[in-house]
């Protein structure tokens, strides 16, 4: 195993850096984050910090840096409260990555990224159509990062859109059925295949393959 | 689309909710954390809430339950400031979730669930050694989550243990290369295939596959 000490990587330019570092906690989930503003313009950017934060009450949580394209974003949520999830799909990944450009706040990252807006619901926000599991997500509270000046946003699960043939009867997703991706890096999309559901871990019996 | 508002996966029963809100936000990473404490006694236990935080400075983020089996580690974290990451591979994702198995605190749940456990440069906590990337963590601040009573952990990283094969010149890791693992809900074991590397995304040009 090769060593590469916080004084190593902190002499890397900074591109090879964020490349490092970005890679370190392991694959990350990958949303799309629509907003509107109080004018109707609507927003769309890739998030890859999103994370479960509770099943009850149902919370997400995610990382906003207010100094980078996401910070339209952030300005509508804070407005207006109101923010949609939507899972980057292999059909639309590239078209997804697209949003990460920085277009001038008039211009909608839907139509200059090629991707379909679609209100549902009369929920604020809007969602992206291509994508098959949507949510409607509504923000709690923010919470500022000092050690790097970016916020963690903690928002509640409001409503769930998805294709029905995914859910099962337990309430699991088959994520891999409508081709859910995941990141590593800050731009390497990799396809999750399934190797294994596990059973409820117990100390005195070894775990099982249930599905 | 099917809809499923708040107030229906409110109703549904404990364990189903729990598996269906765990998989919203997507594909999940997956580490054990290695902790220690004051007595020598080691601790082991699979989290999937692990997330990049920033790269400047380095951060890594994580959530923790205090009513659930890693107390012992929120307890080794927070007396002794240090923890390891060490990311799930495939050829021992069962052994890992084995951990999350509730061991009673004089038992290690690396002799328990036949993980090696190893020393590194005098670090505190202990690492894995069937892992192909391991992290040194320092403890930088916990932030208490007054919605659940969950903890967000602020991790600084030390240093980095890897197979120097998986680092590219560019900084990026191949984390395909170690099977490196994610999670969809509590128990559902993925692999991940990867499908392109895409371009630093301009607004005036498409993005393009680069590996």
């Amino acid at each position: 195993m090769k060593r590469i000490t916080e004084e190593d990587f902190k002499s890397f330019e900074k591109r090879k850096r964020a490349n490092f570092i970005n890679c370190l906690s392991g694959f990350k989930s990958i949303n799309l984050i629509g907003t509107r503003d109080a004018k109707g313009s609507t927003n769309l950017c890739i998030i890859s910090s999103a994370f479960h934060l509770g099943s009850d009450p149902a919370l997400i949580g995610f990382i906003m840096r207010p100094d980078t394209v996401p910070r339209h974003t952030l300005d509508n949520i804070r407005k207006t409260g109101f923010c949609t999830f939507n899972h980057v799909g292999h059909s639309f990944y590239k078209e997804a990555h697209q949003t990460s450009a920085r277009y001038p706040k008039e211009e909608s990252e839907f139509s200059a990224c090629q991707l379909t807006e679609e209100s549902l619901d009369q929920f604020h926000a809007p969602f992206v159509k291509e994508s098959e599991l949507r949510l409607a997500l509504k923000l709690v509270r923010e919470v500022p990062i000092s050690e790097n000046g970016t916020y963690l946003m903690i928002m509640s699960v409001q409503d769930v859109y998805l294709n029905d043939e995914i859910l099962k009867e337990d309430g699991s997703l088959e994520l891999d059925q409508i081709a859910t991706m995941c990141l590593s890096g800050l731009d390497t999309y990799h396809l999750p295949k399934k190797i294994s559901r596990l059973s409820y871990a117990k100390a005195d019996k070894p775990v099982q393959e249930i599905d």
